[in-house]
């Protein structure tokens, strides 16, 4: 999804929202300016949505770049799906996804690729159930709206949203339409995400007290993409942004785990970022000197570390850094007051259950755990999503679930009011930031609803 | 150092502190309204004092309880120290002192344990260079600022204060009187610590952008210690503070990374506190019904976790827990552009040196990098400090280390102002605790003079 047309559009978007960063604007002032969030219908909700199960779902997708190449691979895996339209504005992309339905024997999808605004005339068709949106992040509400308007549910790429507007905007459309808006989480259904929720919902660490999530991943590479794929777009992020960009991967589990908006809620959140120098630093040591790579004014810190406090008083750490040279992580940390789980490398300790509380179980130690806690999806389709792959399995273990909640008529698992708030934290971080670490509110997008919303089933 | 008139002295002092946090009283506003400090003398400063080397190292010792009696037994390995009195509230603490000097075949030091001000008295003797201070903490700015007046040298256990005020009474008092104040941060010592300093001198991280602090120790078997012992007078600081209570360990070593106060400075900190249940719950299923233990209200939250950045714009998290069932962490992380090293357990990627920057080298690789960057200090006399003991050999190297430079008139490697920024996150944190996690300024202890402080020759 990269078109010239495109990029001067994002580019417009992305620098107004700069501006108000750099005025130190309050993005919730901003957004009210530019007219507030107008509450749908008396009482709408759309977390607990009753609707009838599809026999067969009917998907359009667009953007298949990427990530949404691997999206249909994954459809095409499951039964009772048909892929009806695939958008994109990069025809040999459309054509690849198209190739790979019919190799699997599947009917072939309409193209959609004349422009940036086709997916508009795809929407018009009547035989969509739901629009999975794999684009440039700036793309993602416009799209998200206009699918929901056009009363198809919406799964959506992370982040959902880059602005205390746009949250707001997806919010109001889900409940107006009565519409699923799922943020595609995969991470929620990890093999280890979904255990330790498990083990959280069993008790195992007594009252949970503190959560750590991050994004730590060396994407330096992406900037050697430069005409086309993620990279093309996303390096032009770190010159007009300076927080975390990027926080739903670690953050979901960890509100999954807590039952934000589920009966606490995420109440204030302080962010700092460090200086930004490892981008230009890398271009300058691995771009030719006329590259675009090293004209670039980068301005989002390396590393970006926020703290955020719930409702009922429990505490995260969300850490973001996609530049600078260290293994990956996402922390994956729960701490309660009978034990602790943290990720990379997993390791656990639990009161009256370790041998000690003093070094940590890792390794082959963890086995028993699993043996105990691992979560029904994975016992039924762990082995088959190992097999298939897709980041360890759990890509292909949210779509079998997400398929399977849509054919039974069970609501999803990620409503939209999780959508804004995992991607809430991105413009929050951003005014923290260009604020010496104010604390600022999160916005109840459930407007009050989260005291009454039960927590996750799954 | 644990009376009935102690403890009452104590706890008024911390119930006002108690009440001007629950009034949200910024401690710097307390601190202002109770008499701003009084700058010293004219282009005063107490950081690089001039002094003429000493032969031998007269020394005093208030507090020979679990943390003065280790000093005593190092200090009794080194030449060129005389222990010349003992001041303990507890009688038979200052005779095993007293023994410990006579069966190391050195003259047995005068005693003072009459009362808790019976020190005052010790500190009129002219035979005594400098006094380390291993008291309770609310005893520690008074014991540092009368031992300074009294013209002697203050070797201050940690934390050095517990106020923004205290803080700078230190300040004002070693740079009045020229006196040595230096908090016996004994982790800056540590084979690692001191590992890692020689490493980010030399560069081998690249330019340094963001570091991890933390004292993270589960201490609830100090609350058995309820008539005397360290647990006695730390367990009432749980019921009347909230917010990071014990930050030096973890701070001091990252702050001499990043040179604070010697080029940089730390800004402002925000802070978050979880809820306060693991020593309630802890009291409840250990201690008797009518045990004081289980009368105590616990305010303190069970983990703290704060942000930090400086002049220049790095950034830290630092966080405390010393309550949850955890193993053992400083973290001792720090983040440059061009690799990282994280503690516990220690691991390190440099790029371009290191075989793959996607995952930690651990374990027996570490051995390269301590052999190309093992800090002299623990070149010299770490086989000794591995053999003597004492928290890995930190102790005893810290020792060597202050007793080397009284007796050669080097400047000592930690400074007033080193005490009294590390110390003061403790105040802070609890100010932005009790205010929704507002950023709060640090204090500038050293009135601009770090700007020119040279950093640390160690």
């Amino acid at each position: 999804m990269q078109t010239e047309v495109d990029r001067r559009e994002f580019i417009r978007g992305a620098a107004a929202t700069g501006i108000a960063l750099a005025a130190g604007l309050h993005p919730k002032q901003a957004t009210a300016s530019q007219g507030q969030s107008s509450p749908g219908p008396e009482g709408s909700q759309a977390h607990d949505l009753n609707l009838p199960p599809m026999e067969t779902v009917r998907v359009a997708l667009i953007g298949v770049g990427a990530r949404g190449s691997g999206h249909v691979r994954d459809l095409l895996r499951l039964d009772g799906v048909e892929i009806k339209a695939i958008c994109d504005t990069d025809q040999s992309y459309a054509n690849r996804a198209v190739a790979r339905c019919r190799s699997a024997g599947r009917p072939e999808p309409d193209v959609y690729a004349k422009s940036a605004s086709d997916y508009r005339r795809m929407l018009e068709r009547d035989d969509i159930d739901v629009v999975v949106i794999s684009t440039p992040w700036e793309w993602h509400v416009p799209m998200c709206v206009d699918t929901m308007n056009a009363g198809k549910h919406a799964l959506i790429e992370v982040p959902a949203a880059l602005t205390v507007e746009g949250c707001w905007e997806l919010v109001d459309a889900a409940e107006s339409n009565q519409r699923y808006c799922m943020m595609l989480e995969n991470v929620c259904y990890g093999r280890e995400e979904l255990l330790v929720l498990n083990m959280c919902r069993q008790g195992v660490f007594g009252e949970l007290l503190h959560g750590e999530a991050a994004y730590i991943h060396d994407l330096r590479w992406q900037m050697h993409e430069i005409v086309r794929g993620t990279g093309s777009w996303r390096t032009l992020q770190y010159t007009m942004r300076n927080g975390n960009l990027y926080p739903t991967h670690g953050l979901g589990p960890i509100c999954q785990y807590m039952n934000i908006n589920r009966g606490d809620r995420l109440d204030f959140m302080s962010s700092v970022s460090s200086p930004s120098m490892a981008r230009a630093e890398y271009a300058a040591e691995n771009f030719p000197h006329n590259s675009i790579r090293r004209k670039h004014k980068f301005v989002c810190g390396d590393i970006n570390t926020s703290i955020a406090r719930t409702v009922n008083g429990k505490t995260m750490m969300i850490q973001w850094d996609e530049q600078l040279p260290r293994p990956y992580t996402r922390h994956n940390l729960i701490q309660g007051t009978k034990g602790v789980w943290g990720g990379f490398p997993n390791r656990i300790v639990v009161e009256g259950d370790s041998r000690s509380t003093e070094r940590w179980e890792q390794g082959a130690e963890l086995n028993r755990w699993f043996e105990r806690y691992e979560h029904p999806l994975w016992t039924k389709i762990g082995e088959e999503a190992r097999r298939v792959g897709g980041h360890g399995g759990m890509d292909f273990v949210m779509w079998w679930r997400l398929i399977y909640c849509l054919r039974n008529g069970i609501p999803l698992d990620q409503d939209v009011y999780d959508a804004a708030v995992w991607s809430v934290v991105t413009p929050l971080s951003e005014w923290s930031v260009a604020n010496r670490g104010q604390s600022i509110d999160f916005p109840d997008f459930t407007r009050g609803k989260w005291k009454t919303m039960k927590p996750l089933e799954i």
